[in-house]
């Protein structure tokens, strides 16, 4: 590798490619842009979520000057706790997407030792050898920044997650001004969202949203609840933009919304009139029509707000006839079926229930096709890596960019940990760094997706356990007494005599190999094999065995 | 409940309601409607699928005249072995029905004592009070039926999983003028299909797809493979019409999906050119661009032949730059991580693929909202009852009835179990009766959801387990040596000495109680609970915990 050359790695996408954390290497000086987190499905029982693998990071601790965060979603910020735990590096993001660290590195203690810095779009700086500027990107948060990295060798585009929304919520656009000016010299590489790159056209505007629940919101009779994700602050306003006209006032129930709402409502990216948001006792005590009440657990999420009440069980709510509830999201992929039948069980309830899939209450975050074209048009890039999706969607934009002219020699659809190396002329991949996702299960416990411990426990959910309780002799290594059998979440046990002939086969194991003078573990291992091949015969599953010899 | 009215009751539609089963009892008579499986999710490991919990029908034996059968799909078809088990009930059915019904039946060694009659269309028979003829209707499966029922009380008319598409690819379009004549005294109760009732307009024709394919199989270059339901025996004519047209020999893998279409082509249902439908190996012998292979893993199975190929782990077939996969189907709910995962490694394997986000190579088989409409306005029903469909479904196409003048008082959305008793001018749900899912783990082995074991074996797959093995001194029960514990599973053993620590809070426990007389089942819950409480405190998670105590 050459270490004049520009380097371009995605660690730790975990599916998505670069999504939750991008490198860039010049020099001797690294910048990190994002260090969010990815959600793992019931494959990882017992797993919270997922980190970005950074031994690259700390191999090369050094060299980093900075870690940049383009907005203030988990997926961007999640993991920020646990990477500033190894890395004391300071952090450039935007006043909203600051706001969001803050709470969260608080939460975790580590908000005093923490180095944060504010960045104004539009007002560059510079760290190691890169010259650094934000600018404003539309997104679903308010505050969403791409940033433009200029080196030596040019400069490099990264529009963070983004659209291009003509009418978003507050007012601010994509500024394509801004970037037009960043660039008047060309670009050398565009790393560009691929979310939604399989989309034809364009992405509506939020500003459809708005209509749809101001129409909802305004034909409904009774109390409307409205469930949105903690972090959607520009749905929210339009919640309240839409209860204000008609004169009803907005509950928020669910913590991390709280947090988020009053926390925006204070550094001012929310505007409500005063005493528009109120408690859920006293919005509770007013007349069902003049109340909305904003939600957590679009997503399904078990112990949500939305899913207690739709499943009858929340202290302080039940569904009465004449409620209508709003789904403002889309499933996650992953929790489509939970969300269904979140909705199935509201219906039960008697709510008139509104969701994505038969009103326009909610749109999605990424550009489609045609903003990805514009975006293509106007950074006009010399090399181009498409980052933000899983590869299917990386192949999609990649061929969009043929399409626009980028030569498909200078398109680069990368895995997470490759090392891109790009020079003046052109650019391949020449490396492969370790990545991968880290699982964390409670609050600091770190595991690694191929760890003994993690694929211990997937087993067990698979095929149950059984415990091999043998007692011998310590003098003749006789068999005391028969063996003793136990199983849990054995599906066949209930077939009867399974664990009484498991005794039997582990006690002829025990009768054949216990004079053959071998060690204590391969005893065990004789007697755990044979007990294995006996379950595998019956039931064709074959459980975990824990086998417990003890000499008396 | 009176005994002259008709009773509905769904039985066991395992989310969607009615769909793996329905019930129509008449005085001393009863029908069942279809009797198939249900998928079940990640909650349950270890678990192949369910079943309805028939107790109901078990309890009635007596009563039951037929089991009528509108179409050969597994969630129709599937639970047949294990009802024909315990019902000796004559099963009729179209005659491609029949034969893949008789494919299981064999299967499972119960063929020749099955009662299976084949029916064609617009032939009345009768059944205790029943007067039944079966109707065509298009599905995605060739020989699909409606289902006529006529009582004193007047018809009953069963839409089976239906769409209207006036180009299918059998030429057999939905039979309204049979429908028409069956129902010209005009009809008490519609029992339709509601997969779709969320969905706009109409469903497109087959034909789109069948153009789709051809176009796909007449532009590639190399090897074309194409990945549906081995159940979409239209799709593969559709396939194999488009291979036959650009001069390309056919070869099929999977073993569900030869068997379907030897069968289908034996019974006419498919029909191919001579020497069009090859083996394998000879394909593999033969230029690139003369062959299509046809696979079953559309819905990434992980052991189907799709995911080999995708994960580079086929015997027999790699990828190779200028192979096209065309992936003829969509994700079932719950499936579209899976899915996701194998497009994503078809593209990192080198391979163009086509799936239906990107192109309009599969069009579902359920009619969509204008089709609903036409239905209801053809048989014009005195009452209506939603079936297959998710509970928001049924509430998506009641809402479609009242649009369309059917009074609410005479629309029913049901739930599992729910007995929908009909008189001449009223209805209303009277009872409920035993219902829902039995699930099966290997192909005998019937397990309730609630079931002690299937709730251990969920458990231990999200917390991991812990034995804890205690010797005692059988006379004066002093503690022999220190508490053995081993645990596997839990992802906090490698945080160090907690199974060290978790025997001393053991050993502490037994210190405390073993002298206050207690029995050994209560002083193994002391322990257990000590033990338990420990876990929880250190992780906040509460493994699975087998104790056992010796005496020696």
């Amino acid at each position: 590798m050459s270490s004049d050359a520009l380097k371009i790695i995605p660690l730790g996408g975990l599916g998505e490619i670069g999504r939750n954390m991008m490198v860039l290497e010049y020099g001797n000086d690294i910048i990190v842009i994002d260090a969010g987190v990815s959600f793992v499905g019931p494959e990882f029982p017992g797993i919270d979520f997922a980190i970005p693998d950074i031994s690259y990071l700390i191999e090369n601790k050094a060299k980093i000057r900075a870690i940049l965060i383009t907005h203030g979603h988990e997926d961007h910020i999640g993991a920020l706790p646990y990477v500033l735990s190894e890395l004391d590096v300071p952090v450039y993001s935007s006043r909203l997407t600051h706001g969001l660290i803050a709470v969260k590195l608080r939460e975790f203690g580590i908000l005093k030792e923490s180095r944060l810095n504010v960045v104004e779009p539009h007002t560059p700086f510079t760290t190691g050898n890169f010259r650094v500027e934000f600018f404003r990107v539309c997104h679903s948060i308010p505050d969403a920044m791409g940033i433009a990295i200029t080196t030596s060798l040019g400069t490099i585009v990264h529009t963070g997650d983004f659209k291009i929304d003509h009418t978003p919520v507050d007012g601010k656009s994509t500024d394509f001004t801004s970037l037009a000016q960043i660039i008047a010299e060309g670009a050398l590489l565009l790393l560009s969202d691929s979310t939604y790159a399989e989309m034809e056209g364009y992405t509506e505007s939020e500003q459809v949203v708005g209509d749809a629940l101001e129409r909802i919101i305004g034909n409904a009779r009774g109390r409307v609840m409205v469930a949105t994700f903690a972090s959607l602050i520009s749905r929210v306003q339009q919640v309240i933009n839409a209860a204000v006209k008609h004169g009803r006032k907005v509950s928020l129930i669910g913590r991390s919304m709280t947090n988020n709402i009053n926390m925006a409502l204070k550094m001012g990216y929310l505007t409500a009139p005063n005493g528009t948001i109120i408690g859920i006792k006293e919005a509770l005590s007013l007349p069902q029509g003049e109340i909305v009440i904003v939600a957590t657990g679009s997503q399904g999420e078990p112990t949500s707000a939305l899913v207690r009440i739709a499943n009858g069980e929340h202290k302080d709510i039940n569904v009465v006839p004449g409620d209508t509830v709003i789904l403002s999201s889309s499933p996650i992929p992953g929790n489509e079926t939970v969300v269904a039948e979140t909705i199935d069980n509201l219906f039960r309830q008697g709510a008139e229930v509104v969701y994505s899939r038969i009103a326009l209450v909610h749109v999605h975050g990424h550009a489609s096709k045609e903003e990805l074209k514009m975006m293509l048009n106007l950074i006009n890039p010399q090399f181009f890596v498409p980052i933000h999706g899983e590869y299917r969607h990386l192949v999609a934009h990649a061929s969009i960019a043929e399409s626009m002219g980028v030569s498909d020699l200078n398109t680069f659809v990368l895995e997470d940990g490759d090392v891109l190396e790009i020079g003046p002329y052109d650019g391949s991949i020449v490396d492969r760094v370790r990545s991968g996702k880290v699982l964390v299960a409670g609050r600091r416990r770190l595991l690694k997706p191929d760890d003994k411990l993690v694929k211990e426990q997937r087993e067990l959910g698979k095929t149950g356990v059984v415990v091999v309780s043998v007692m011998l002799d310590a003098k003749s290594g006789d068999v005391l007494r028969p063996v003793n059998i136990i199983g849990s979440g054995i599906l066949d046990v209930a077939q009867g005599k399974i664990l009484e002939n498991a005794s039997k086969v582990a006690t002829k194991s025990l009768e054949k190999n216990r004079n053959k003078g071998l060690e204590l573990t391969d005893l065990k291992s004789k007697v755990t094999a044979s007990v294995s091949d006996y379950f595998y015969s019956e039931t064709k599953r074959r459980p975990t065995i824990l086998t417990l010899i003890e000499h008396i």
